[in-house]
């Protein structure tokens, strides 16, 4: 895969601010560097807003966004030629566009880019600069990027691109990259307002400004000419509800310095390198539900339940179903079934005095997260509620998906999608006439 | 069990209209008969109100209940002998009220009774007619009462007595007929509304009258003295959801003549008594899903998620997440996971063409519904939302659950007790320790 | 397809007995004719013999094989087509051969053929007058074959060809069908004997003959010559070990008039078309283990394990595995898991007393055998014995399967291949590496 | 519990030879000690005899047996006191026996008994020094028991007890250890022998002599007189097949310096500690099965069926079905079903090259026996074959299981007993009837 060459369309350099331009485009050295996360201009934040008969949320920016983070699957080089592809398309046809990467990702490929690039060195600096994240590679890369905002209320929204592997996650493929981008960064602009105005209100306030900074005087849609892509063209938002999760000593303290961690597909406590099964205390809504002898047990989000999850032996839940699941794992028991509680329910996994002597390791969308842990620690969670109480959408992991704000008959459903890629293998065995 | 005698406290007498009085308590023979379900008063709507920090709803009678169903598990002497306890208890107690039975349990029992009672002949008359129904037996009672009603939109609270057997449904011991009986016979008295008023707004006004019928004159909460139980005894209400099942021929015509069937459980497509499997053709949100080979396929409501799906390999989902099941009966596949989709998901099951000269059986709760249907034919499902668009809470079997309004340290979570009662299974196999 | 004409070689005409010659080739339409199975020469039956280092047996004719049975699937006419080829083949190829159908495949291709075929009336003349079976399908051809001889202790070895579908039983494709045949047909001819003689011990002795009927002169390997394959080439059989199943009345007495009934892959008691689970006392050993309430329960051969049993949750069992399944089919409890017994257990499910009024209905190999059974009534079934006390192998059904005798690294194992065409569908789900 | 004191009848001590009586009850304190294993007579080694109609072997001893290992429960100490009452009517009533215990319970014990007892320091001492092993514990007791001798391939006979757990492999209840211990005993005594001779042939030969070392005199059945128990009081043998597990690094080479191990329930290969699935190449036959993604994967014999294999969704297997269960951990793939193989099938396991950088565990009934084993490691495995090939019934560990040998219908089937214990759990949920 080759490099497309930098290239910019002279009507595009005229909607931008002179500033932007000149910065955008310099190319001496000194500019080729990698500069830190904290010269960006803060981060933009979109509403999500209900349309009527669709369970998916519209995407709507307050002006166009400007810092977007861009991940990637490790150690795979023709997805970095991918990604260098999509970076460049990104500079050469919305200048004003800041590139923020992971360090790994910009010192492999900064060298390769006539422009400069951001990177961050403590994660904890991400929410408030990153307007969007962009995924290439599997739903692991997703879960990545997602565990970059573990402590986050707030995720920015996540574009993904399927690199190659069948996933439930990824929602888009590679070849469609310009379409789906533009898609995202236009979501909001003036005509979108106009034709969905009625239903939607009147769009949110432009960001604030700091007007001493050039960086940061916020792109209007205004200054773009030629765009107007129609309603349809809105992004759709799943607003995919994560897990709140606190880890606790014996004596009450939390571990860990930074309150809770959210997880995207699940929390799970395991027996790890000792072959002693866990004695785990159950609590739900906070009583006491059951002893379970076991492997672990897997608290998982929806999203998770065609992870670990599904591996244990839980029922697939689609994204939008507001719910926890409870699985064990190889339980020593025959009536441990997978429990599918509401998203709200408070769940506590206690490792009881029974496992004198034992210990258990916690892991986080796939990472352990403590190991070590004795008699007495505690793993408390509870969904992440999506929808406020004033009727506002946040939270969650804000994923756009494909297909059109419409919905309609030629919309996609990705989920079922995925789960027709799963169910390829459906396919009966033996030979089920008879004949 | 011994049948307590007819007893009426003079207190309460006192408490009660004439007309009522006097028609209740006259006890020649010629009272002593069955009476048409027409003779009652119109049905009394209650609300159903959410309180703060608790999933479940709050029942508000507009005023006192007059018609309450009572049904019971068939065949089994000793439950007739409490159905009998309870009556008198009710009557005694509480003279306003009307007795409605099904038509065996009103000709098996009613000459044992002082009173008259009331029955039907048509299961689509009790919709305008009951206020309450109590169901004495197991969960399969509680199943058929409900199915009384499955072709209506709007059911009854159900207050349901376990007798003997274990259930996820069936919420009361019947011990407790007394105390659970006054709680929903209470359950919006003005004591109630004082303490809950400010954050449940007015009472719902009382229903219309005819005032030439004296029976129709609805009873005032006022007119029953030293009743208050305070706000804490208010009757808490599970609205569990329900689907809503049309079958149609491959021509596209309903079958039936009711419109929908709405399923507390679950329905069943089988092949019944064929040795052949079926092969079903699964629609999700109108987009085809999959291809089933199998014996069959339920979808189910979260309620029916320990009954039928449970045993084909489903998962355990709690009444309160708003989701429907769809779970494959012996798929000849190895992939095919049950699946958790949102309530509010349109399914359509759809006997293929390659199912040439054979036919499937629909079931609805239990009940074959129709057999010999052939190729082309469909079940379209929905879940019944029980939240409306204005916020106002109905639909559903509204399942009286026991626990106080309030909640706390004391109350109990009936599905945990039930799953309790499952887990109990959940005893280790084996010597889990290798001592 | 095309048919291949009817063609000769001079040199095999040679090597032919000159009756035989005769009436093959005649071509008179006094002869295009379906004749009955009783002019057939008698059975020929021959050994299976162990080899060292070698799970399977190998097929030793006394002397060349003359009764063929062909089956095929119903109702594909691709399948007609490719059955008419093979027929060709053998009667040109090995005139002496008697090409016996069933009635419904006579009577659709008996005039498409320039010789006589054979069918029967009633199926239990086959097992006296078949040598060898072929069967072109899938694996319920393979099934139904089998039950042609589900009351004959004694089964034809079966050369089955897959015609298209993924199975577990039908072995061969059929583009190698030349091969195949000769393969099986020769297998006992001297070359073989010879090499193999230290090992297996003499030939069996040549069947007895009627010297008046020329039919019934049994053919000698050494009037065929140029055909020695080497021993390499000695067909191979699987004995599959069958269910020998037995049902009962409450009283006591036999259903059906002929005695046990073999079944290849189940035997099966289901609710059928009645919504209402059964209860259905399980007996091991004649001692009682369970009263399983359930959909119904299946007793399964390692055969079968691929089939219904599969479906239900059983594991998959290799067909050398002296061994019965008992799975519950949709059992309304958590802990009854799947059952691996050894192949000589008594089981025995009886309709317990709690059904009143309710029957099931048993399958054997998916045909329906009695209906409407009620309480009381029994099923009792045991394995087969492939191996009797004497060493010799008998019984069971004798699949040829593919590879070599010697086996070794180039010989293929046919289970395996259909269970990786199961496997295929084990590729993993999501994006397993969390790149 | 109190402690039976030390207590001899007379008649017996006048059968016995003077030298054992001399040092058996010589008490003065020199020699209360522990002495070492080499120390003891050599092992006796019991005949397997198949009977009539019956699955089960019947114990043959050549004289009666010396040398009585004893295990029991670790850190229980009621089970302590068990053990010396246990010891206590073993050394009273068969004075010449000779107690060997574990290190740790010589330790813990030897000064409550007024005789010495003997140890070992290296268990490879035992297989040759052991005629028989009592464990008193639960199944992991006996799992321990058979680890000590899990680099031999002959097992002595196994008398297990056990002490309240439920369990699949302790047989006997422990009240019934007088009765217990003297079937095992006299199995094999001549009024046995008078009676089975026809059946059995003659007696195996008595043990060799080394008519130096008093102590190596055998006992004869002779010498005991009054305990002819008949030939129903025959101990019968079940011989468990165990697993013979090689592990090999990716050079080839044999990890482990002393040849294959054995286990009785399972070879387990975990991810361990590493939160990565493991990709798992499975072989065959030699045949490459599948790529496995997973959690790990367990090769289990039937006798581990109901322990981690039955957590992990394996099936229960009979332990007389001479078979092999491979079953998945948690696999990423949903077709991935357990299987049951022959038992003389060669498995192998492979760390795939995909695994860059990732290790893996194995396990051998529940320890842990390497870790950090990396790409291209091996672990190969084969059902131990208890039947040679010159009929005679060796290896495996000969399990004393309750019962007469006759069998009949007042015997016990302990494995059916077993899942009696389990599906006692197998009580229906819900409510079957629907009444």
């Amino acid at each position: 895969m080759k490099l497309v060459p930098h290239r910019v369309l002279p009507w595009r350099l005229l909607a931008l601010p002179p500033q932007v331009r000149v910065r955008a485009f310099s190319s001496t050295p000194s500019h080729l560097e990698i500069k830190p996360v904290h010269d960006l201009p803060p981060r933009l934040r979109p509403s999500y807003v209900p349309s009527p008969n669709n369970t998916l949320l519209n995407l709507q920016w307050p002006s166009p966004p400007r810092n977007i983070l861009i991940t990637k699957k490790k150690r795979t080089p023709n997805i970095t030629a991918s990604v260098l592809e999509f970076i460049s398309h990104i500079r050469s046809t919305y200048p004003a566009i800041n590139i923020l990467l992971t360090p790994e990702t910009a010192a492999e490929i900064h060298d390769q880019l006539p422009f400069s690039v951001y990177t961050y060195e403590n994660v904890s600096d991400l929410p408030d600069k990153t307007d969007l994240i962009c995924t290439l590679g599997g739903d692991g890369t997703l879960l990545r990027a997602s565990s970059l905002f573990s402590h986050a209320e707030s995720v920015p929204p996540v574009l993904s691109f399927a690199m190659g592997t069948i996933g439930f996650l990824g929602e888009w493929k590679f070849r469609e990259y310009k379409r789906a981008f533009r898609e995202v960064y236009m979501s909001g602009a003036p005509d979108t307002y106009a034709t969905l105005s009625d239903s939607l209100g009147p769009p949110p306030p432009p960001p604030p400004t700091s007007p001493s900074d050039p960086l940061d005087r916020p792109l209007s849609y205004a200054d773009i000419r030629g765009k107007a892509m129609g309603p349809n063209r809105t992004a759709r938002i799943l607003l995919r509800n994560r897990l709140k999760v606190g880890v606790f000593a014996p004596d009450g303290s939390r571990i860990g310095n930074s309150g809770d961690t959210y997880a995207l597909n699940e929390v799970t406590l395991h027996r790890g390198g000792s072959p002693h099964l866990k004695i785990i205390d159950v609590y739900i809504n906070n009583r006491f539900l059951t002893e379970a002898v076991a492997d672990g047990m897997i608290i998982s989000s929806p999203t998770g339940s065609t992870a670990y999850s599904l591996s244990s032996g839980g029922s697939i839940v689609h994204p939008l179903v507001p719910s926890l699941l409870l699985t064990p794992i190889c339980p020593r028991s025959l009536s441990f079934r997978p429990l599918v509680l509401p998203a709200n329910t408070p769940i506590t996994l206690r490792l009881g005095t029974k496992n004198r002597g034992r210990e258990v390791e916690v892991s986080i969308d796939g990472q352990t997260v403590t190991q070590g842990m004795g008699v007495g620690m505690e793993v408390r969670v509870a969904g992440e509620e999506v929808k406020k109480a004033d009727g506002v959408w946040e939270g969650g992991v804000p994923s756009i998906v494909r297909g059109t704000a419409g919905g309609g008959e030629d919309g996609e459903d990705h989920w079922v999608g995925g789960l027709n890629a799963l169910l390829k293998f459906n396919y009966p065995f033996g030979d089920q006439e008879g004949g």
